[in-house]
């Protein structure tokens, strides 16, 4: 696959919804995958808002299997594999380029703490050797404020120089735009793809070399942020990114997951989507009508 | 099973050793098992110094079941059951029940952070409802500098309140004395048994009612630490604190998971034991120098 065949734009870390007894509701997410789809959005399931990292292996696999089952093109995929434990990780991996997933978006293991550059070196390149297949593209996934792991620019440095083919691009959720811009800037002539995970970064970030983002309101607003990317690809102008800006800054008010559900279970009119796996909490009525009072406000309808 | 019939006194976080292909080692394992036992301490196997998040379910399914199929009694077994991800946490809590274990040591799921103590109840209670047996006995844990999820006070009353013969006790990891103390001030006469993770802490806790320590240490001196917990146990004499300490705090100096495997590789003869899963790394050559250099001077010998 070489670099323009690789997936760019507008990713969605897909929220998923659960059945009353907390097992997943695979219709619910098969349908909100096609809404967000039809958008033009890339589907990143098993992300941070996924609540992927309260889900067992064994759900992941078959959920990635349903889903591609049921007719979604693989080539839209782009799972999160990164688990605390080695052995969950490779199986996951395996799994989703078997199943010919775009790539896979991996945490690094993220309970021990203060572990070196060399130790997330290895334990990348053991899940690299025992996957096994050249067909394998990893994107680093930065989110130290869950992790408690920073991945570094010595550690891409790193990973790049032993598998420049496998290593090839990085999600920062940290919010940090220094960060995510020392990467672009870094790393984009070695075709290394970096995707912010906010949409707010996106003007600044695709003139530089970004190549898109993985944001937790694509599951609310693919359109609006869809159409910014659009923007910027055909001629460089952003005339939506205040728009698209406005309706994540209400949502960076509120716990993230629980208000994008308690959002999609709104203008769904399905409050079954509110339901969220413990420890989470779901979003209580009040706060449910604040946020949808502000969304109101900026003239954001969800469009389902 | 009454409060006077639950395990106390010194419990091990048992190392695990690793093939070279990072596989479980379960002869070593099992040979570690005995030595420890042998000297009168308890096992917490799957522990954070068992590198127990490295390692998937099915894994620590598997050496469980080989530990008390070898004739290990599940009187001794405190195996830590608690996943990042919720239905891991039911399975092997479930197993653990099933095959008769004393107890399970549980982390609260540990990825998503600022989680309320209503959601971290929330998980804790799923667990116990899921598990749905009389026999489970569960002891909380409390290592915020791994988790960020520090274990409250308050979350304490909740579960007490609600399940108050299955929450028995807690393991404190934090290293603050003062929350530990505060945790056995307050609910030492609820029958909840409380144990400092450090034997440093056993002449000031036992005397107000801590249950005994599960530490990392007890790997290397299961001998020198039972013998003060037996000292404790007779007339409230504590004439080997001072000796248990510096052995202790010659660990503290180092990367305490590969510096007991390293020195258990050293006394024994057996390098295959400095192997650690990745992200972590194995001590140097050097760093094991030091380390051996300055247990000699204590008088220090792993007993084996």
């Amino acid at each position: 696959m070489s670099q323009k065949d690789r997936i760019s734009g507008v990713l969605c870390p897909v929220v998923t919804p659960f059945n009353p007894d907390f097992s997943i509701d695979i219709h619910r997410f098969k349908n909100h995958c096609s809404w967000l789809l039809s958008h033009g959005a890339g589907l990143a399931v098993f992300g941070t808002n996924s609540e992927a990292n309260s889900m067992s292996v064994d759900e992941k696999l078959k959920v990635l299997e349903e889903l591609i089952d049921s007719g979604i093109s693989p080539d839209r995929l782009l799972p999160g594999t990164g688990c605390v434990a080695l052995p969950d990780s490779i199986l996951l991996t395996k799994t989703a380029v078997r199943l010919g997933c775009t790539g896979v978006l991996m945490l690094p293991p993220f309970f021990y703490k203060g572990v070196s550059d060399t130790g997330l070196f290895e334990s990348y390149a053991e899940i690299i050797e025992q996957v096994g297949d050249p067909r394998l593209k990893i994107y680093l996934y930065n989110i130290p404020q869950f992790t408690g792991i920073p991945i570094t620019l010595r550690l891409v440095e790193m990973l790049l120089s032993r598998y420049p083919d496998t290593v090839v691009g990085l999600k920062d959720s940290s919010g940090d735009w220094t960060y995510a811009k020392e990467m672009i800037e870094s790393f984009h002539s070695d075709g290394f793809d970096v995707f912010p995970a906010s949409e707010a970064f996106l003007a600044e970030s695709v003139p530089i070399g970004g190549k898109g983002c993985i944001s937790a309101t694509v599951n609310i607003n693919p359109g609006g942020i869809v159409s910014l990317w659009k923007e910027l690809q055909a001629d460089g102008s952003h005339s939506r990114q205040d728009e698209v800006n406005a309706v994540r800054h209400i949502f960076e008010k509120f716990p993230m997951i629980a208000a994008l559900k308690a959002t999609i279970g709104h203008y769904t009119d399905d409050p079954s989507w509110r339901r969220v796996r413990p420890p989470l909490d779901s979003l209580s009525d009040e706060q449910l009508d604040m946020l949808t009072a502000e969304l109101h406000e900026t003239g954001f309808k969800m469009d389902v």
